[in-house]
């Protein structure tokens, strides 16, 4: 077990700063995680023995110290404090200057010289002891001292004298008999025992339970407790107390940054009780420790190579450095700082060196590859997208954070209503209670999109992405009742506005201040060092339909298109009453008619996709969804035939859309099965692909097609959708002049580029990979679907109503939807993969589902050993940087291995 | 490759009756299926060599018969049949008399000396071979013969005299030369060569494909052709010919049984032209032929050890043998010859002996094994339900067959007229749609259910099939409107009467009369039999839900439950109100007092079960369909809302039934995910069982239950559920004083008897099996829903809409819900039964899906090594013949390996 396992990220890190960087901090001792586990697992018991190796620490501490705690003439004070393995600020509970009571308060007071010292600290404790420990409301604890304070006629704590304090800690004591029942604990080793165990205790609250579902951490780490000697800001003048950043974590410059309050504890920082001073104040007030500080901040950099932030306390001129880690960080400031320390730079100094200096011990630099694990997803996310900008905002409800950046506008509940709005040039939120391709063009021109129902591969979620459009979905808490919506009280009508942050989740009522998105310079320079890293190992195409996704994607990196969804393609709002005249078709001749004129609409579009990813490779695939998600709803027909009737072309699409309903659409007839039904669908698609290939041919372009059939689930099924797919090449080879050069035969090599092959997202697919294979050129895993049959989730229904439930609980540890489930969906894309792969060696593998642009998704596809990702265009730097860290990892993991082997031989 | 896969079933056949049973068969030769598959696969391009080889035959079957094809003087005649590997009667197409020509005919007629004969036999072939090869409507040559026959003032063919059929044969070249605008080939060899083709492309004719999609077999075999001398039971009166079984095909009664005519062709016979005569008459006719073919019988049955169907002909006083086979029975012949044959059976006589005659060449018999082998799934459902009466109906649809037995009744079409239509005393076919839960109160009180949408694991298919209620569902021809449906022209209004068959799928219009099912006394014995054979390998439970059912169940054989569904003990009139409440429930005290209400419901339901199942295991499954399944339906709500308006209940109902609608039920809130947001339930359900198992032990009785967790994905999950159902255990041990002789503790051995485990019906559990053993006692397969999410099919949409498709494009060899599909969901299951008992051996193993009661998924699942299928209980029988059979070919497979392992030492 590593130190951080059981110490914790806090208690490893002060280990860490004690032996080895030999900086000054105030001795103590840690309680393992797996003390917390113990409790954990007993529920609640306390472990056995626990108490005597505390004593025992306890013993050495008040040794080292030369102090007891409760001396009554010179008390130990202590502080206590949680320290999980990954951090969780603000979540857990801290408890300061324990070790203080009736007796060694005074002690205090006498050793320090200062009473108003010991019974400010003495009140503060029993107040925390008092929330924390015993459960008791502050408000209980905060009306004395607001009345004590009034009475008193002054502003501050601060300003009040020991003799008010005194009897505040007189109050405090009676307030906690009053509330509990019982006295204050006296006893030191009681105070200690107690908030150890309430350290525990906040492991399991509600609102670090919730801290971890939304940052993924597992439920069943358990936290470490430290036990620290206490150091006090509050002493004096001659003491104060700050927080530290060796740079500047909001930009990334490298200036050493921090805030600094005279004469006050930590705590009074944090809450931004009083306004903070700059290092610049630091070193006007204080400059010796100023000195110290930056020399401290250098050894840490040089030590971490990597921006640290710290909290440092002042006791009567000495400098006490009480926590330090590498530290969070903007987007910006990540990016630069990357590109930064791969210059080199100067220990001791703050700037950046030029030129080689190698060898000298003076200076210290991070590689290249080193610099692109500093980088993650979401600092790309928040240089890419606007955000909301600090202030004050009125959160009414939270959904999933699906499509990040943040949008403002008004409220439309249709899309018809959204595209007449955007008409009078109006910026326009959609909400819906979920979406449908017949929303698509009201999605279009919507700024931001908002559903109260589905989840992250919901048709909402993965439209949205793939436009980079900002959505929220799911925000279950909203009920849309015609043309507004409420949540709780609060009533919104079209029209209102809103803002949303596709990020975080939130829905604000009103307009909030969005940030500008422009990524820096270093944004570019980092992806081109993950471009160069991944080459020839994982590439990184986009999941585009029209021209313009495809220019956009090609722009953002992407080195195909793994996904170009041919329906979107007929959802354009003078394409729609051209699909129903197709699926109202009374005759064979009527049908072929109307896929004619679809097939010439369907040409256009693929030869402007083909230019914009000219050289590179296109995956096509055939129409997927089920023909009913092309007709209005049934319900809103209904609806509008018992209000305002319907007309005639209406009652017919009414029947029809019943004629194609499903009980579950998701297992119906889609994909290649619409094939089967209706093979003049797939005939025409073909025709249109290839007319566009051999434009593009006679203008000079390098088509590379990929032909890709969905939904398979039987080699005799792929077999059977291919053979119409060579055939409708062969008729276009035959049929068409532009392939003049290729008519010596299908083998001429300078044919055009095109292959067949199928998605791989069912089960059984994956299942007989071995079979698929012999019938396919490539095969592209759709891992939505495969997650939501072999889960049996809907992603309509599941995620929004149930997936809350099961991370709380614990069933699972992150969405499958957004993190691919590696031991239950994943195993079927290993055995589809290596099925595939020992049937025919050298088979293209790709991914087309939502996980392409999901960073662990990504290292997960490339172990398991696939050609490509491919994901929405936005996601595409994502990804090129995801890839570059996944191939890193690998050939990290690889070196390790080998070496391993090496030693063993 | 076996001799039946080269040669055809009727080839083989012929080889063996000459070579081995020296019968007197014509001589002639076979052309293999390879030769077909080789044609097919060329798209009918003639193979290559074929011709030669035909050649090659012919000339040595001229000398064997010292007669030539087309010889002007004396010549040879052929019939060419087809013959595939599995019978297809009727199916394909026969060429007789070939080698007649307009200058042979006259050699006939010199050298038999029979003008008439000639000219009849010529006019059969020209007609024959335009019909069959040629194409050509047979009306073209009927409408010739009837005129010939009123001009003649005759009645029947063979009174025409040779002057007329002389000038037929020239009227039927004429209309040969007029529909194919060629003459007719006068060469032998083109006759032949067109006759052999013509065999070919019938093999892919439509009768043909449909066929074998409804017998499940593989399209892609080909057919074997006979080419054989003719021999002519026309030839005179000293001639005839006639079909002969061995035994009564009907009854099965030991006595031989055939049909003949004197002076005709096998045609004749078959076509039930004219009326034929029995053997008796045969005996009378051609005494010497009579003992003769008996003895032949008696060889036959000998060599078969089994009842044998014979085609013979007589020509001019010598027996020829042209077919012999096993021959096709009754069920209840079936059963009747497979005990009867265990006893012995004289060669040459036709009663059983008794008494043991061992080693006498005289005797021979089957064993109890082979008896067991003998007889089919379909032998035992025939004897089981009750079946259309011969005679004309008027067939208006066809469905899918999914409940057999057939039915008679009134149409009603929503389940209240139903209910009240029963009330009143009719007798009730229900016409939906689909059906739900809802409707289940109308299907309760039906003879018969029909559904337009729907397939095999469909709610309608299961819940009649596990009622053995007659139904047909997925007739999609059908539509229904209101109170009526159509189909085509024809109009059924309610209240009109209808007949549907189960087992056949057809619906009839009108009444048809029933045949009254009663298996006879053998039934029993070779049940009794198959027991035995599979006791301690392979148990048999049934799905069963009430007490009815599991006295049902347990009267038909059944060793326990495998599924007892608690959610239809919800669905009772008087319960589904209270439902409801619990559904519409504001506040967790009201949802406390109605689960409250269904506890007292839930227990009394569970004692029954129990004490039918007394002393046998109980598999309880908790709460699995979505709740929204429990309410009325959207749109019919919705639609009274636009009529009559709702009621203030029905508006709350809509409400609730809005919230819980799902995009893809299947994939949605149901399951152990119910019990996560409804922990409630489950525990009252837990609590409910319990207290019926502490009072069927206070009466002194044996329950043995097994609480089963549905629709798991996760471990976690599991461990979750199994927490309340152990919870549950223990409160009821502690708070009941039932429980007395258990309140030494929990692990007495003398304590209730529950195990806990999960279905595996999600691939992921399939998958994860070896976690999931950690926390399960056992495992049910649900291979229903493992199907759905494996394909990805719904068994709602897909399997009416898309499987006959599939079928008939041969991408499916059948529908994976009717035989499971061993390559995909199969591997699923193999994989789980692996990994599960590796982590835990001797976890219990079992099936509960529609497929532990098919014949061929019994045999895999005891491959895969199962513990027990269940199926529904009318299908326990089948199960039980099915699971002996199983056994039996295991057996026999490990003797064959283990030998050839021993072989190889």
């Amino acid at each position: 077990m590593r130190m951080k396992d059981l110490l914790g990220g806090k208690g490893a890190n002060l280990a860490e700063m004690t032996s080895v960087l030999e900086l000054p901090v105030p001795p103590g001792f840690t309680i393992s995680t797996q003390a917390c586990r113990d409790y954990m697992h007993a529920n609640g018991e306390w472990p056995e023995g626990l108490d005597t190796e505390i004593n025992d620490h306890v013993a050495r501490l008040e040794k080292a110290m030369k102090r007891k705690l409760g001396d009554p003439s010179d008390p130990l004070l202590v502080s206590v404090r949680s320290g999980a393995k990954f951090s969780m600020p603000g979540m857990m509970d801290t408890v300061l200057n324990l070790g203080l009571n009736d007796r060694s308060v005074k002690g205090l007071a006498k050793v320090t010289g200062d009473e108003r010292f010991a019974y400010d600290s003495y009140r503060r404790f029993i107040a925390m002891y008092g929330r924390i420990v015993l459960g008791i409301d502050g408000a209980h604890f905060e009306h004395p001292l607001e009345r004590a304070k009034s009475e008193a006629g002054v502003r501050t704590d601060a300003e009040l004298d020991s003799a008010t304090l005194k009897s505040l800690c007189v109050m405090y004591l009676a307030v906690v008999k009053g509330q509990t029942g019982k006295a204050f604990p006296q006893a030191p080793d009681k105070q200690l025992r107690g908030a150890v165990e309430a350290v525990f205790k906040s492991w399991n609250g509600a609102r670090a339970i919730a801290y971890r579902v939304r940052e993924k951490i597992s439920h069943d780490l358990g936290t470490a407790v430290n036990v620290q000697a206490m150091v006090f800001g509050n002493r004096d003048d001659n003491s104060g107390t700050g927080v530290g950043f060796t740079r500047n974590a909001a930009t990334g410059e490298n200036v050493p940054y921090g805030d600094f309050l005279v004469n006050a504890q930590g705590e009074d920082v944090v809450a931004g009780i009083r306004n903070t001073e700059d290092l610049d104040a630091l070193k006007a007030t204080f400059p010796a420790i100023h000195a110290e500080l930056l020399a401290i901040f250098a050894r840490l950099e040089a030590r971490y190579t990597d921006m640290c932030d710290t909290e440092f306390t002042i006791e009567q001129g000495k400098l006490w450095m009480l926590q330090t880690r590498v530290g969070k960080r903007t987007g910006a400031a990540a990016l630069r700082m990357a590109v930064d320390m791969t210059k080199g730079t100067k220990v001791g100094g703050g700037s950046n060196v030029s030129g080689s200096t190698k060898g000298s011990k003076k200076v210290w630099k991070i590689s290249k590859e080193e610099a692109i694990t500093r980088v993650t997803a979401e600092h790309l996310d928040q240089v890419l997208h606007p955000q909301f900008e600090g202030g004050d905002k009125r959160v009414i409800a939270t959904g999933l954070a699906v499509s990040p950046g943040a949008a403002v506008g008004k409220v439309y509940f249709s899309a018809d209503d959204a595209a007449d709005a955007a008409d009078r040039g109006e910026k326009v939120i959609l909400v819906r209670s979920e979406t449908s391709p017949e929303d698509v063009h009201g999605m279009m021109v919507s700024q931001g999109i908002l559903t109260a129902r589905g989840g992250l591969v919901s048709h909402a979620a993965v439209v949205a992405r793939g436009w980079g459009t900002p959505a929220v979905v799911g925000a279950e808490a909203i009920r849309i009742e015609g043309k507004q919506f409420t949540v709780g009280e609060v009533v919104v009508k079209e029209g209102d506005v809103i803002s949303i942050d596709g990020a975080t989740g939130e829905v604000v009522l009103g307009e909030v201040a969005l940030s500008a998105s422009k990524p820096p310079e270093e944004f570019d320079i980092i992806l081109r060092w993950c471009d160069k890293v991944r080459k020839g190992k994982l590439a990184v195409r986009a999941n585009a339909d029209t021209g313009e996704d495809a220019i956009n994607a090609r722009a953002l990196g992407a080195e195909g298109i793994g996904l170009c969804r041919t329906e979107h393609m007929f959802l354009a709002p003078d394409r729609r009453p051209v699909v129903w005249r197709m699926i109202l078709a009374d005759t064979p001749a009527e049908e072929a008619a109307v896929l004619e004129e679809l097939r010439v609409v369907q040409k256009k579009d693929f030869i402007e996709v083909l230019d914009a990813m000219d050289g590179l490779p296109v995956t096509v695939r055939l129409l997927d969804p089920p023909l009913h998600e092309f007709l209005p709803r049934v319900d809103e027909l209904k609806d509008k035939k018992a209000t305002t009737g319907l007309s005639d072309e209406e009652s017919k699409l009414l029947g029809a859309a019943l004629k194609w309903a499903e009980v579950n659409p998701m297992l119906g007839t889609r994909g290649v099965r619409l094939g089967v039904l209706k093979p003049g669908l797939y005939a025409m698609q073909v025709r249109a692909l290839m007319e566009a290939v051999a434009e593009r041919l006679a203008n000079g372009g390098d088509p590379i097609v990929e032909v890709m059939i969905p939904l398979t689930v039987t080699r005799e099924e792929l077999a059977l959708a291919r053979s119409w797919v060579d055939k409708g090449i062969a008729d276009a080879i035959d049929g068409s002049s532009k392939f003049a050069r290729t008519k010596s035969g299908k083998k001429s090599s300078s044919g055009p580029r095109v292959s067949i092959g199928t998605m791989i997202e069912t089960p059984r697919a994956a299942l007989r990979a071995d079979e698929m294979s012999e019938v396919a050129d490539f095969f592209s895993f759709g891992t939505n679907d495969l997650t939501q049959m072999t889960f049996g989730f809907s992603r309509d229904d599941v995620e929004s109503r149930m997936m809350p439930a099961y991370l709380e609980h614990g069933l699972l540890k992150r969405s499958p939807f957004e993190t691919i489930d590696q031991t239950g969906v994943g195993e079927l894309v290993k055995i589809a993969s290596d099925r595939g792969r020992a049937a025919k060696p050298g088979i293209k593998l790709g991914v087309c589902g939502e996980h392409g642009g999901d960073p662990e998704s990504i290292a997960f596809f490339h172990r398991v050993g696939l050609d490509y990702v491919s994901c929405s265009p936005y996601r595409v730097p994502i990804a090129r940087l995801a890839a570059a860290q996944a191939v890193i990892a690998a050939a990290g993991a690889k070196k390790k291995s080998d070496s391993k082997k090496s030693d063993s031989k």
